[in-house]
């Protein structure tokens, strides 16, 4: 009874994750399989990274992550188990994987070889089912990565979020908007504190030529109603929000933007 | 093996639900987790409630209850745990629980305070993923409410729906537009009843200066395709609907919208 | 512990999924409850037969299909079981369920008729919830379809995509646009193979007066990066592509469109 989890750029409205699972019970009948989300944004092995990064934490320390956000299916990218921790991480090797399995610590990565393991034939155009999903099944039958492949000590990796930081300044960048228009910039609590930007602050946001206040803190409920604030929420990132509201509709701005924070 | 549901107004697109079943399963890794829904519209409480409080009834009778729609967090508002016959609900002390859990039928209402036995430090912002979640999670595992925090008697309630009614006319209202356009209102078989409004009566249905004549009927097939009717539906409520089209773009009106409802 | 697989047309937006899921729970409380997809174009009962029988090839062959895109819900249309194989088909008789039910192989077909064995009071509007998800529920627990209702010889085919083909020019339809842009075809490999069309192929696609030439491939890594291909893709049916962007947006198509193929 393990934890198999699946993040895609596949959506929800076509049977490709359906598909996923039904593979995954065939073999393993008992899995317990959680959606961490499908809805990352077509091929951004960026977005796709960051929300399996800040998810993994909190799943059983033995859980089985496949992450699917895949541009090169059926080119030579190589498919991967990243053995980190009690964890396994399955996916291609875009440097999706990597940020997650850094967080956990990396053991051995592997790339899959003995696709005649395999239930289905493989396709060239869908391994999220064809071989991530089996795999993901058969590791959690009891097989070792070892069984299904060989160590490999070349992989891609990702640099996720290198900020840059002076004395009350931080040059930070949108990486993600969430569905409550929440602005989650690159900037973590480390960051701040290089800075030397505390709780209670109020902070110059500046967006191209426009800039904003704002305060730093610790929750929504600190500012009134409709007004912008700034506080490291739950993914442990800076975001720039608005209590009960839209910033990134109210300031216009979405993914990639860049924004420079400071004191002054 | 106990069924643990989950209604929040989070969405799907992020990572936030599945941060939530992750700490669940970390805890009680036999849990059988349900999405209610996710879609309830940001900050809307009462949104919430409906669709809790029609859900809640088909599901075992010792079920855990997890609501999460939360424009409060991080401020003086408790989190709560409210056991209704068999079922336990939890989340925020806003009034999103307690229609679902009076129809059930309240017994004990509780205060969460022993933040110390939950697993996670708890952030100001993510009382769903660092209170909510393991506190069913640790209700599933056989803890008593009384371990986890101490009785109160006074919480909000959330008047659901009262409605104006005389000899032959309703004064209504939309609750609640589903994914087919149907115009949930606020009006029980109980309402009909004491306007005197049978099955087979023909009204008159008044948006603003606006009328539309339809039938109360049992089905949407009693009358052809693209004509309006009204039914009481599989929630309970009257609907204002259309066979096989959409009655809220047909009429051009949504959530919030008064209607009258009159025999004439 | 049997898997239970629904498809419907309901959305996820409101609580009607899940109160599928809470009355199987309450009846068969191990059952494994896994969605295919509920983003069915409203009453597009040939999109939702579609979807069903590229799924249920990959899920266990006992799996319970539940299937709801059901127009003529509460009129005279009857609920079915279908058993093929191992596995068993529910929903409404209308074509949804034969195709998928087909392709595995069809033992017996009945009419769902003793709804005293169900738990709730049929309504005359949401049967997915009412009869098909409690049918699902007590053919897991082991009743054989016969105690539940009586076998049927006649019961509605859904003559699912024939092809017109001839040498070298296949005229073809779009039957369905994936999340991806993908556009699918009723085109399969037997298709192709009729029309002499192999792999390597430089294909005419004509859409109306417009037409586009590209290559008949194996993934989408043989051509660059926003170039048009086509492939017989995970389904098993051809479609238009495009590597790494959106087919339906570039050519301004979508679902029922009629294409010409000719290796002219």
């Amino acid at each position: 009874m393990r934890a198999i989890t699946l993040l895609t750029d596949y959506g929800i409205r076509d049977s490709y994750v359906a598909e996923m699972k039904g593979v995954i019970l065939r073999l393993y009948p008992e899995a317990v399989i959680v959606d961490i989300t499908h809805d990352i944004g077509k091929y951004d092995i960026e977005e796709g990274a960051y929300n399996l990064a800040r998810a993994v934490r909190y799943f059983p320390e033995d859980a089985i992550h496949v992450g699917v956000v895949d541009p090169g299916v059926g080119g030579p990218r190589k498919p991967l188990i990243v053995e980190a921790r009690g964890a396994y991480f399955i996916g291609p090797d875009n440097g999706l994987l990597t940020p997650a399995a850094e967080r956990l610590g990396i053991k051995q990565v592997y790339e899959i070889t003995r696709m005649d393991l395999l239930p289905l034939k493989v396709s060239d155009v869908f391994h999220g089912r064809d071989i991530f999903a089996p795999t993901a099944a058969l590791l959690a039958q009891g097989l070792k990565p070892s069984d299904l492949g060989s160590e490999v000590s070349e992989y891609q990796r990702l640099p996720l979020y290198t900020v840059k930081t002076e004395k009350g300044r931080i040059c930070a960048k949108v990486i993600h908007v969430d569905g409550f228009g929440n602005l989650v910039t690159n900037v973590t609590y480390e960051n701040l504190e290089a800075a030397g930007i505390g709780l209670g602050s109020v902070l110059t946001v500046q967006v191209g030529t426009i800039s904003y206040r704002m305060p730093l803190v610790r929750n929504f409920a600190s500012v009134p109603v409709g007004d912008l604030l700034l506080l490291v929420a739950g993914g442990g990132y800076l975001e720039i929000s608005m209590n009960q509201g839209n910033a990134s509709t109210r300031l216009g701005i979405g993914k990639g933007v860049e924004v420079v924070l400071s004191v002054l």
